[in-house]
């Protein structure tokens, strides 16, 4: 509100001006200028917000398939891929249950995705998840070719999207992604932190059982 | 040969000095030490030649799954993992043909080793490539705890082995992988070139018949 108010003084101002240097014509013609410059910020701004709201959407869906994975006792990292306004991958860690490295949320939505567009890139997608990925799954995304991704929380020790490294905007690679850091990021270090909170409890009274 | 004749020659010199300082004693006392230093050098670079054979044997394995990959119409590369002097795990690039950037050669081979040793991590293994690895692979590799890897050729313009980055090697992740270059170097790089080289020609004709 603040803002735009000010912006209509300055526009006021600015109409004033012209009126005084070259007459009415003149005001007239600065005047529709820029009401087409108020239009087209104005579009943009709602534009931002839609795409805000879209963004924590889709993480609040990528929070979902976080849950799925805290729910058989694995980190709680979840991800879901986006094209044209429709989820077309969804994956959350199994690790440890699958007994596979590759068995990563991102990895594993970035194969579904594939299959369903039948094609190794994924050009017009957005990659969504609730931690900042790490080499291997930063490198899928590049390698696939995904257009953005939207991380919740950063992985400040291990993360390279940003942290460690920034493999996803490197100049150095024939592919750079777009990047939005921190959509959702208290609730996706939330539900990691919780996590980590219940499993040292939990192994503190496994402790306590066996002595 | 020469280096064992200049070593002998060194020794000799080493005795004989000890036997004009310190009476024939400490030259007896001095040539058993070097008796022993000799033994370890030479059974150090049996271990080195033996290990060198092993490379080759092995990168000729995982040549052969490039050429798999070639017989498709596939970018040859190919790739191997050992454990215990056993190959547990075979892979060739496919992403083509299976419409997925997770195809290759490495992703494909680490999966499967995952899956016989039933553990995601391959602590103990060895991993043969052909070509550099890219961004994806390479932190698969260091993700998986792969205790070393062993390259072909390298790859300058997108290897993240050691040519755009070296995220094997990485001192800020948790694991490092020991790293071995150029192992039958000219064959995984001629593989590549002879395929580029058909892949041109056939283009050539196809452009021709079109005409």
């Amino acid at each position: 509100m603040k803002h735009s108010m000010f912006r209509n003084y300055l526009y006021k101002k600015e109409i004033y001006e012209e009126w005084t240097m070259g007459g009415e014509k003149s005001a007239k013609r600065a005047a529709n200028r820029l009401l087409r410059k108020q239009r087209m910020e104005e579009e943009a701004e709602a534009a931002r917000i839609l795409q805000e709201k879209k963004d924590q959407k889709y993480m609040r869906a990528a929070l979902k398939q976080a849950q799925k994975a805290a729910s058989i006792g694995e980190v709680p990292i979840g991800c879901v891929i986006v094209y044209r306004d429709q989820i077309i991958g969804r994956g959350y860690n199994r690790r440890n249950t699958d007994k596979s490295t590759l068995s990563h949320a991102e990895i594993t939505a970035i194969r579904k995705a594939s299959k369903k567009l039948q094609d190794w890139r994924l050009e017009e997608c957005t990659l969504y998840v609730t931690l900042e990925p790490c080499q291997m799954c930063a490198g899928a995304i590049v390698q696939a070719r995904v257009e953005r991704v939207v991380m919740g929380c950063m992985n400040l020790k291990a993360g390279c999207g940003g942290s460690v490294l920034n493999i996803l905007e490197m100049q150095e690679f024939n592919h750079q992604v777009k990047v939005t850091r921190g959509v959702l990021e208290e609730e996706c270090s939330k539900i990691l932190s919780d996590f980590f909170k219940q499993l040292r409890l939990h192994n503190k009274v496994e402790k306590y059982m066996n002595n």
